[in-house]
C-alpha cells in the first residue's frame, strides 16, 4: 500500500511555485496577485480564506483580502466584483462560499470575469473543462489529477468509479478522467444516491473517487484487491480521546480499505492540502497570461 | 419490442411548435427567426442546412440563410457573426460545421453570443448544461432526452452505458443522464476506444447510447434481454440492391439487437429526425426570452 501524500505533494508544488515567482521577480515581471472576497462572519469560511491568503504570502504572491459585511446587498457585491474584474493588478480572485441567503450565488459566480476565475466555477470555464480546452480546472478536481499524475497512478483503460455527483468534485472528476489527457482515458462510472447495487459496481473499480460526504461509507467488502482510492470526504466526528474533542473522517473506512489498496489518500493529509496548492497554481497561470 | 419512432416524434414536436408560432402571431408577438451561416460548397453541409431552413418555414419561423465563399477570411466570418449577435431581429443562429481549414472553428463558436447559440456549442452553454442550469442543450442530446421522455423510458436508477465520448453526443449524454432531472438520475458508464472488456460492461446496461460511428458495432451477444438502445450512428454503406446505391446503417446490428430490446431506435428514422426538431425548439426558446 502506497499512501498518496497530499500534504507532501502540496508542499512540493508550493515550492515549485515559489521558485517560479522568484524567477518572475528576477526578470522584473509581474508577480501573481490573488484577491479573495469574503462576506460575513462565518468562522470556518474566515479560517479557510485566511489559509489561502497566508499560502499566497509564503510563495511570494501578492494577496488582497476583501471582507464585506453580512448584510451587503447583492448589487454592492456585484460592484466589488466588477472592480476586481477591471483591476489590472489583480490576476485572479475568488468569492468564498457560501454566501448569505439574500444573495444569488449563481449570479455572483457568473459575474466573475472567466479570465480571473481561478476557482474555475464560472460556466464558461466549466464548459471549457468539459470540452477539454485550456482553462482553470477547479481546485479539488485539479488537485486529484495532480496527485494521480505525480504518483504515476495509471488511469488509461482503467475502470474509475466516482461516488457523488456534486458540481464541485464528482461531476468534473467523471468528465476529466474519461477525456483524452495524461491522467484520463479511463472508463468512468458515475454513481450517486439513486444508484442501485452500488457494491456490485464498486467491486469492479480499479480506482474509486469517494465524494459523498458520508463518513466511512466505503468499506473493505466493497472494493477489490489492488484498488486505488481517492477520499474527498472530510467530516468532523466527536472524539473524546482527542485534545480538541473531534477527529476528521473521510468517506472511506481507511483502516480496512487501505489493506486492500495499491494507492490510497489519507484523511486528513490527502486531497485537502492539494486544493490550496492548485488555487495558487491557477493564479500563477492567470498571471503568466499577463506576462507573455 | 417498442420502436422509438424519431420521425413521428419529430413531426409531433414540429406540430406543437407550429401551434406555438400561430399563437405568437395571434398575439402580435415576435415570431422566431433562425439564421444559418454556411461557408463553402460542401454538398452534405448545404443539404443539411437547407433542411434546417425548410423546417423553419414549415413551422412558421422566419429564416435567413447566409452563404459565404470558401475563401472568406476568419476575420470576415467573425464580423458576420458579430452582425448577427447584435441584430435584434435574429433570435438564434448557427454556423454550419465543418468550416474550411484556414478558419479556427473553436474561435468561431466562441464568438457566437451564448444567448443566440441555439446549437448549444458555446463553452458557456456547455458549462451551464454541465451545471444543470437552464441553457440551450445541443440538438442531438436534447433529442435523445426528448425521445426517452415521450416514450416514458424510465432512466432513474438505471445503468446507462454510453459508447463514444464525443463533445457533440457521448460526453453531454453521460453528463445529462446522471443529473437530477426528469430524464436522468441514471448510473452512467462512459466507454470509449480505451475501454477494456467492453462487452462485460454493455452486458450490464439497462440502456445503451451508441455513438461511435462504427456500423453495426453493437451485437446481440453484447446486450442483456430487455435493454433499451439509442443508436446515434449513421454510416452510408454501398448496397447494390438499393435504388440510390447505398443504405444507411447505425452503430447497432438492429435486426439481432432489436429482438432482445424493450425499446430501440431505428436507423434511419430514430435520433436523426429529432435533431432538427430540437434546433427549432431551441430557437423558439430563444425567441420566448425576447417576448417575455
Amino acid at each position: 500500500m502506497i499512501l498518496l501524500d497530499g500534504k507532501k505533494t502540496a508542499a512540493d508544488i508550493k515550492e515549485e511555485i515559489a521558485l517560479e515567482v522568484a524567477n518572475l521577480k528576477n526578470q522584473s515581471k509581474k508577480t501573481p496577485h490573488l484577491a479573495a472576497i469574503i462576506v460575513g462572519d462565518n468562522g470556518a469560511s474566515i479560517t479557510y480564506v485566511n489559509a489561502k491568503v497566508k499560502a499566497c504570502e509564503r510563495v511570494g504572491f501578492e494577496s488582497t483580502l476583501i471582507r464585506l459585511a453580512e448584510d451587503i446587498s447583492e448589487k454592492e457585491l456585484l460592484n466589488e466584483i466588477e472592480r476586481l474584474n477591471v483591476d489590472r493588478n489583480i490576476d485572479g480572485f475568488i468569492v468564498q462560499l457560501p454566501l448569505p441567503k439574500h444573495i444569488d450565488e449563481q449570479k455572483v459566480l457568473m459575474a466573475v470575469d472567466p479570465e480571473k476565475d481561478v476557482d474555475g466555477f464560472h460556466p464558461t470555464n466549466v464548459g471549457k473543462m468539459a470540452l477539454n480546452l485550456p482553462t482553470f480546472i477547479s481546485a479539488t478536481p485539479f488537485g486529484i489529477l495532480e496527485l494521480l499524475e505525480r504518483y504515476n497512478v495509471r488511469t488509461s483503460g482503467k475502470h474509475v468509479v466516482v461516488l457523488g455527483r456534486s458540481h464541485i468534485v464528482g461531476s468534473p472528476m467523471s468528465i476529466l478522467l474519461s477525456q483524452k489527457r495524461t491522467v484520463g482515458n479511463a472508463t468512468v462510472t458515475m454513481c450517486h444516491s439513486r444508484t442501485k447495487n452500488l457494491k456490485e459496481i464498486t467491486l469492479q473499480a480499479d480506482i474509486i473517487i469517494a465524494a459523498i460526504g458520508i463518513p466511512e461509507f466505503l468499506k473493505a467488502d466493497m472494493v477489490k484487491d489492488g484498488v486505488t482510492v481517492i477520499d474527498v470526504g472530510i467530516t468532523r466526528l466527536k472524539d473524546a480521546s482527542k485534545k480538541n474533542g473531534f477527529k476528521l473522517v473521510g468517506d472511506v473506512a481507511f483502516d480496512e480499505v487501505s489493506k486492500k489498496s495499491e494507492f490510497i489518500t489519507p484523511v486528513p493529509g490527502g486531497v485537502g492540502p492539494m486544493t490550496i496548492a492548485m488555487l495558487l497554481k491557477n493564479t500563477l497561470l492567470a498571471c503568466e497570461r499577463v506576462n507573455y
